[in-house]
């Protein structure tokens, strides 16, 4: 038995999101669509100069596990807040939609992590992250009877910023298998391939990671060649199984020789993409641990990244069980 | 020469909204449609029970000048909040929007004023409001030369809650008066109508206040009737200018004898009702302040009560400026 379908682990983080124009990124240094790390000077400077905002718990596998709870599968979550109200409203956000989430804060410094998220007209969301209490996630955190009881195991590259966290990822990848369990892991953003490309290489070719999710640009950087099919076919000789998200093109699932096409879902207005790609990977994840067609596994994640993009704010707002079913997914 | 077109004073609360069904609301005793005060017991209680959420800065008359600011127009506002993450939230983003805000917190305890707000699928919001901070609100917050300078001083009537606001509100009043300003409120909500009756029509039969807000609930309330022509009647013997709103059916504003009744906007689906009175406030007074007939001040407020209705979230998340010139009202 198990007692969870998708454990996730990530840099638990709140968003504060504005808009802005494509200027403003540019005068203030900030590279479109990418997650650019900051310090905590950085961070002051760069709030006072934002917009009205709005807050909403982020962080990319926060948001997939979000997504995994929503479609009403069974989910789990590792990551560090501080004990403040940030912290606070990560923690209840989480466990509100239903997600294992134990992780014990230590204090109230390092703060809670932000991130300052600017959307430009386009939808594109660029991010400003301060890591804050993520900085001291490490072997510790991990509850290894959850690692063990999980089908899945999903993190995000982003763990490979903070110092301790692979620590904590390797000691998982470790339980998983023990336990005859995956390991998954989204390279997260092409720059952050770009910080750790050989050691998540390593991650693959060494059996700790068995699924990768990755959208265009990370995969084209981690081979570092603009050669999608030449990348597709390094993912595939690498890995088990890749899903890689095209944007308005939905995505392809790498299988040894199979390339799954899968539709993007008619949008009629991408409002916001933060958390498209973490929401693709929680509907591929509840179609896989669900034992689904490949194809149905790209479905629904295509299906949970289309909603999400349709509103402000990282997570789903509306049921995605309620959509799965009403596409005829589940 | 007036440095500000409208200075609005309120409780300076931070909203944590969340969708629910209406059994949530009976199950939990939350009077529907309503501004429910709770404790910091009952708060803890609640927000364990409410869903995912999202927080923005809120606050009623916080909302009314992040409206006017939005309008193009200068907005100056005083509300209470402590030294502390919500605090900062609240600062921030009615800053962001260009409004003066200056009113200096002391202390991190009590912490600053949460509402949590739930909306139903109906689009009605359900509010209950731990005051925190707002209950130090008093005359030593009051910026003088700001109220002095203030073509319309305008104040919520939730401002009787807290015990010294009052006194605060007097002290504008009168300096607002002393400078030939005039002086607004809304009456809030139907329970506090009730609660505070007789001091709202003392504020108004005393020329305390000279613009009444009201919705239609609050105004039969007032009077204690559910006779709304003699609601009307009777605003218009007690104040020299009033503006009820009137929900899908829009607004009706009473001078004296006459009565112009203003259609609402079209809207195509109502998300949340959070921020609608606020932001009808803030369009009528803009346009107000700036001599417009009473027909486009009542235009501009059903404008930006339209506009806000339609998203998650109180306060404007596009340029009303730009939707009032759009719409031929600025």
């Amino acid at each position: 038995m198990s007692k969870f379908d998708v454990l996730t682990i990530g840099n638990a983080i709140v968003d504060i999101l504005s808009r802005c124009d494509d200027r403003f990124l540019e005068e203030n240094g900030i590279i479109k669509g990418a997650m650019n790390l900051i310090d905590a000077e950085r961070a002051e400077k760069l709030y006072a100069l934002m917009g009205p905002a709005h807050e909403a718990s982020g962080g990319s596998a926060g948001n997939t596990a979000a997504g995994v709870a929503s479609f009403g599968a069974k989910a789990a979550y590792f990551g560090k807040v501080a004990e403040d109200e940030l912290g606070k409203i990560f923690s209840h956000d989480i466990r509100a939609q239903g997600v294992h989430y134990q992780t014990a804060p230590d204090g109230k410094f390092p703060p809670t992590a932000r991130s300052m998220i600017f959307v430009t007209p386009d939808g594109e969301r660029s991010m400003n992250t301060f890591l804050g209490a993520c900085v001291d996630l490490g072997p510790e955190h991990v509850e290894p009877e959850v690692v063990a009881q999980s089908k899945v195991t999903y993190f995000e590259g982003y763990l490979w910023d903070p110092p301790r966290a692979k620590e904590a990822i390797r000691e998982c990848a470790r339980i998983a298998h023990e336990n005859g369990r995956e390991v998954s892991m989204t390279l997260s953003d092409s720059f952050c391939v770009g910080r750790y490309r050989d050691e998540f290489l390593d991650l693959m070719r060494s059996g700790t990671v068995d699924i990768v999710f990755a959208n265009r640009d990370e995969a084209l950087s981690l081979y570092e060649t603009e050669d999608f099919d030449l990348a597709l076919a390094s993912l595939s000789a690498d890995c088990k199984l890749a899903a890689v998200t095209l944007s308005e093109e939905g995505a392809v699932i790498v299988k040894g020789d199979e390339r799954i096409k899968i539709e993007a879902i008619a949008v009629d207005r991408v409002l916001d993409t933060t958390g498209a790609g973490d929401l693709f990977a929680s509907g591929f994840l509840v179609g896989y641990t669900a034992g689904k067609s490949l194809e149905d596994c790209g479905k629904l994640g295509c299906l949970a990244a289309g909603i999400v993009i349709q509103h402000f704010g990282p997570r789903p707002m509306v049921s995605l069980e309620e959509a799965g079913r009403e596409a005829g997914l589940i």
